[in-house]
């Protein structure tokens, strides 16, 4: 594979450096690179394309912001014209958890796999061609190993390599039980690259073990080895976790134009070029442009996160639901009806909580019966807009802002 | 199960005594000792054999002493009536190492599993009642589990328990490779009593661990609890090392008469006791007798010993082949042909070596062309016999006897 570069002409040369330099972009690691472009060389000096995989987990289908870092990558490798494998980790949804205690594993009927891998394509069709996909249920050939491939399986890894796995390492010492059966999930996922042929995998760093998997046992049943790109994994709005939905942090891709981009708009600012880099289709050059100009005072950090949340409405529903979105921002934040300097608060708290015990929390009213009261008489507007149920429960986000009567304002700090 | 001894008669009482001593005589470790009594009780109660296990290494079916201790403990069940269930861990044996590293765990065929079953069994039948022992393969279960079983199987054990196994925390200490399919190993052997429901598992004390993984699994998957009753193990002819076929210290059930015979001769005195108890039918009475009168003078060592070779003998090939035995034994060894007082010369090689090099080792002959020469005109014997080949190789025994010309002897000590 070594002097596959050597064939090359210039011309084709020229296309792996810049095929190459696309796929790396915006990647937290490549397993190891001079494989990647090797491939890339390969695929170019054949005219044949990659097989690329991204393996999803079946119980969990709604897809965020977080989940489009890996789907842009492989929506470049789509461009060039590579195909894209991807593969329902059903099997280990069907079987659930053997030892009961994990309520997050329940174990999946044939049905519920299915509508959630229907979900799954429905929502990735906003950034994927989805007609072009090879799409896979892992269940298909794990369903058919037997007792005897399973010892075969295992007798191509040490125990000691599998405990390295961080969070395994860590369990055993902290001597918090690990099932054996546990052992084999990273072990599916590289067989299933074994079965796959694939030449390379997509995931986020902490898919970073489970990926190597997949190129160990590739390797120990004689196939090429798969690279790993590993992409950075997203902060949610809180600017601290990665983004998620058991967090509340995200920004689902299915998510109404108006609350896309309110939540954009509750970024921390230093995580925008983050966010312009890894869930916009923003060119590195037109990111560097908007950092410069935020950081010589030319751009408004604030301007420039309408130009994040106007960009994430506008890729999933298009230019003038982003303007809507945007106009709606402003006409409640911004039409002058805001005082410019309204006085931070400080928030550590849950995620939500009752208006009632908000107002009380932050000395706002004195008693809940007076907040109570105030609420009736239409006097509380949160993010502008007027609470009229003394029962109702906020979600409470970054820079929102509580409204008391005319003249108090509170905008909440989270982090 | 607790209260089935209040339900018993005083004549069942007895009884349960009765069969509880006779089953515990002998054994380094019966856990739990109450759960025996209990299931021994139920036994009577109900009128019911209990099942007992014992699982057979398909690839090493020479059949000898060391082996012979469980046996012995097998026969005393049946005598009492109970079922024995011999289980030839074929499944394993067929799969081979799947790492290929281990020479010792080649596959087998369909055929050699066979033949060694049935090698075993004919062995087997100079101690046990064949025509009443359940016979199973455990490929007829584990061959019929798939990925799914496995992974349930495997969910209902930790890690942590697994590296518990002495030899896995030593090669995980030292930073020796342990292949994940190793561990499946133990999981085989506890599974194997899930599905005979047997009540007890016989094995020997460096079987703790896998036996402890029947009572394990058997209540995992809601099963009474088998009872471990492991047998010490017999150190072989150099006393120290477990009898085995590898370190060639070992008696078979299957040598000649004056083999055996001879190489119970060979056993260190202060092992003696242990041979009586763990290798002949002698009851626990007649063992103190002998050795209280070996202790007091009345019997001399070498006779006890006598009396042990000729019960080994007795036990495997008939009281006339015994009594030859010993006959031939006395008239090479003790016919005053041998002086009293041979010069002990200490022995720590290898346990075969050729004739003329152990005359140069020891000085017997000045040189290799010397001691050719010497074997040529007859002069050497070795345990009274003449050696006549220059070539002759012979296997070094503890008390073995090199005469060189009319006057020179020398008697090896190995330990």
């Amino acid at each position: 594979m070594k002097n596959q570069l050597e064939q090359l002409t210039r011309e084709q040369l020229a296309e792996v450096d810049r095929q190459f330099s696309i796929y790396s972009s915006g990647a937290a690691e490549i397993i190891p690179e001079e494989e990647l472009k090797h491939k890339i060389a390969k695929s170019v000096l054949l005219d044949k394309p990659l097989k690329i995989k991204l393996g999803l987990d079946p119980s969990a289908p709604d897809v965020h912001l977080g989940h489009t870092v890996v789907l842009n990558k492989l929506r470049q490798f789509q461009d060039n014209g590579h195909v894209i494998q991807l593969i329902i980790g059903d099997f280990t949804g069907k079987i659930g958890d053997p030892t009961g205690k994990s309520t997050a594993r329940k174990q999946l009927t044939d049905e519920e796999v299915q509508h959630n891998a229907q979900t799954y394509f429905q929502q990735f069709g906003k950034v994927l061609k989805m007609e072009k996909i090879e799409l896979h249920y892992n269940s298909k050939w794990h369903s058919k190993l037997h007792f005897e491939d399973v010892i075969n399986l295992a007798g191509k890894i040490t125990v000691a390599r599998l405990i390295e796995r961080d969070d395994f390492e860590e369990r055993l010492a902290l001597k918090k039980p690990i099932s054996l059966h546990e052992f084999f999930y990273p072990l599916m996922q590289g067989y299933d690259s074994v079965v796959l042929e694939n030449d390379i995998e997509l995931g986020g760093t902490d898919q970073h073990f489970n990926i190597l998997m997949g190129r160990h046992f590739q390797e120990k049943f004689g196939k090429e080895k798969q690279v790993a790109i590993l992409m950075p994994l997203l902060e949610g709005l809180d600017g601290v976790e990665k983004m998620s939905k058991s967090k509340n942090n995200y920004i689902g891709i299915d998510e109404p134009p108006n609350d896309m981009y309110g939540k954009a708009m509750s970024i921390p600012d230093e995580l925008m070029p983050k966010y312009f880099e890894l869930a916009t289709d923003f060119s590195l050059d037109e990111i560097q442009k908007i950092q410069h100009e935020v950081k010589n005072n030319i751009l408004h950090p604030r301007d420039a996160k309408m130009l994040l949340g106007r960009t994430i409405v506008r890729i999933y529903h298009g230019q003038e639901a982003a303007e809507e979105a945007e106009l709606r921002f402003k006409s409640v934040f911004q039409k002058g009806e805001l005082p410019t300097d309204i006085p931070a608060v400080h928030w550590q708290g849950s995620r939500s909580i009752a208006v009632i015990d908000l107002l009380v929390t932050f000395d706002l009213q004195s008693s809940k019966s007076e907040a109570r009261r105030m609420i009736q008489n239409g006097g509380i507007k949160i993010n502008g807009e007027k609470i009229m149920d003394i029962h109702a429960v906020i979600t409470i986000t970054n820079d929102l802002i509580i409204q008391v009567g005319k003249r108090i304002y509170r905008q909440l700090k989270c982090n």
